[in-house]
């Protein structure tokens, strides 16, 4: 990526800073957008160490003037931004459907006018198949989103994927599922439990699984996600083409808890009732088959869950003010 | 239907008007939602003899604060308002999102908020489904847009089940595949090609039949269809589902144009290269398995091919001018 332009939407967010990090040290030339929406996971803390390295725009993808300023001349666009959150899709339908959809085509839009040759890797995520029906979920799982967010990123991805087979602007998506690491959310749970989970830890809270705890997930450090990234950017074989990441050692919310909890001297956890929100949402277990993207690229996830949360919440340990 | 209140948005349509007659043979009382943009299918000569039994509204499906006017007290809500034109969701992407996309998470939040127990049916498309990795194609193909409507009419039809599934309200998705009849739109081929077809027929031009014209496709008549909403409507085993139509006999283009040919005089085809904009987005052979919907429902198409073109040549033959 040596003095190449790289542009990523939601630059200051969870993911995007972590890939910036990266970039910025393998030579690359970043510029950073970002809306700094406070529910959104863009946190300036993310970057302040390393920010005089790239450049660092506050604006929103919504912006399509805005956006259309940033586009020509990039030869990357990392196209991380988004609305995350399951519940806030449901209270604000079209303020997803503005982000996770919209904005997503008028900065594809951008690139046809204003830049074809760009390499464009765009985050999705696995919430695209809903309740699974056969485990671990391949790509050819059949897709069924429980959400109007699920709805709007298979949208988003789809511009990706019609603009690259209409249009030749190489697109490739990446449906992530639980992502965690240093810089994530952990206000809430709006990125994903995980987040939240750390901060009632580090705040000497019970956590709070919901339901029976049996529910099993898959989790991958940010990484892991990173060297993803960078693969499906670089690699011609993810050209118009949708992969799954996942990881190899799933784990019930109970385990997953009590494995955190290890991690903090007289931490514990409590199941609770789903809430009635989440209940209506829920997908029971999860575990994404991600064979496809590692056959291809030879990508394998290298940070075990233990080490990669016991980093993590080491990070937030020191950080925690800029978080909470 | 009889004495149930019928909401029908495009119902000055193609579809819509020949549902909207039947529904006021049937007895209920019709009201009609159609915005009559020039490109897309409304044209008042279609309900022009019977406007009088129904309610007709000249608003667009956009205008959230007209919708939320006609959403409460219907029964029935039959969703057939769209932009149906391939390649004008390419030219304009965004009108396509608002009117296939948004609009329809704008109706569904009006019925989610003053009218729940509506029962609403969604018009889909086949176009979802992409270039066929099999035939017929049922509805556990692989979804694969190929242009912008087929990704913006995915996430209509998510709304509606999303909303089905979260809020109980009960909804059905048809994916339609060509459907003809009278009152279809033939000034152009933003419906289906055989509008364009049976306007050079009339106009006495020969049609024209793009590539090789061995490519198959499958034609539902539209009394058929009516039948096919008016069962998704009222059978609660099509809540929350999305079914296929199709019909037996799939032809190739070119046997297509022969047949419709033997209709009239004198009449001839020419086969010509693929326009560059439509090879990009065409799909090859398309046949859609419809076995779930008729083994659910006992429905089957009803109007041979050769009987339906004819009967409609003849009505546009009467009407022609109303139409081109």
């Amino acid at each position: 990526m040596r003095n190449k332009n790289v542009l990523i939407t939601g630059g200051l967010g969870f993911i995007g800073s972590n890939l910036a990090r990266r970039l910025v040290k393998d030579g690359a030339k970043v510029t950073i957008v970002d809306s700094l929406i406070p529910e959104y996971g863009g946190n300036p803390h993310n970057l302040h160490d390393v920010k005089d390295q790239m450049e660092i725009n506050i604006t929103d993808v919504r912006d399509s003037i805005s956006m259309d300023q940033f586009i020509p001349d990039q030869d990357f666009l990392f196209n991380l931004a988004g609305q995350t959150s399951h519940l806030d899709s449901m209270e604000n339908p079209f303020t997803d459907l503005d982000i996770n959809a919209k904005a997503q085509l008028s900065i594809l839009e951008a690139c046809r006018k204003h830049n074809p040759d760009i390499r464009i890797v765009f985050a999705s995520t696995r919430q695209i198949y809903g309740k699974p029906q056969y485990l671990p979920v391949d790509e050819k799982h059949p897709w069924h989103p429980v959400d109007i967010n699920g709805v709007n990123k298979m949208a988003g991805e789809w511009y990706h994927i019609v603009y690259n087979d209409v249009y030749g602007i190489s697109a490739s998506v990446l449906r992530l599922t639980n992502t965690y690491g240093p810089r994530m959310r952990i206000k809430d749970a709006r990125q994903t439990f995980l987040g939240i989970w750390i901060r009632s830890l580090l705040e000497g809270k019970p956590i709070q699984v919901f339901g029976d705890g049996r529910q099993r997930r898959d989790y991958n450090h940010v990484d892991d996600v990173v060297d993803a990234l960078l693969l499906a950017a670089t690699r011609s074989e993810a050209k118009g083409k949708i992969f799954n990441l996942g990881a190899p050692d799933p784990l019930s919310l109970e385990d997953t808890a009590k494995l955190m909890c290890d991690q903090i001297e007289g931490a514990n956890y409590e199941k609770i009732p789903f809430p009635e929100d989440r209940k209506a949402i829920d997908i029971g277990d999860f575990v994404c088959d991600y064979q496809a993207f590692q056959s291809t690229f030879g990508w394998k996830p290298k940070v075990n869950f233990r080490e990669g949360i016991s980093k993590s919440i080491e990070y937030f340990r020191k950080n925690l003010d800029y978080y909470i």
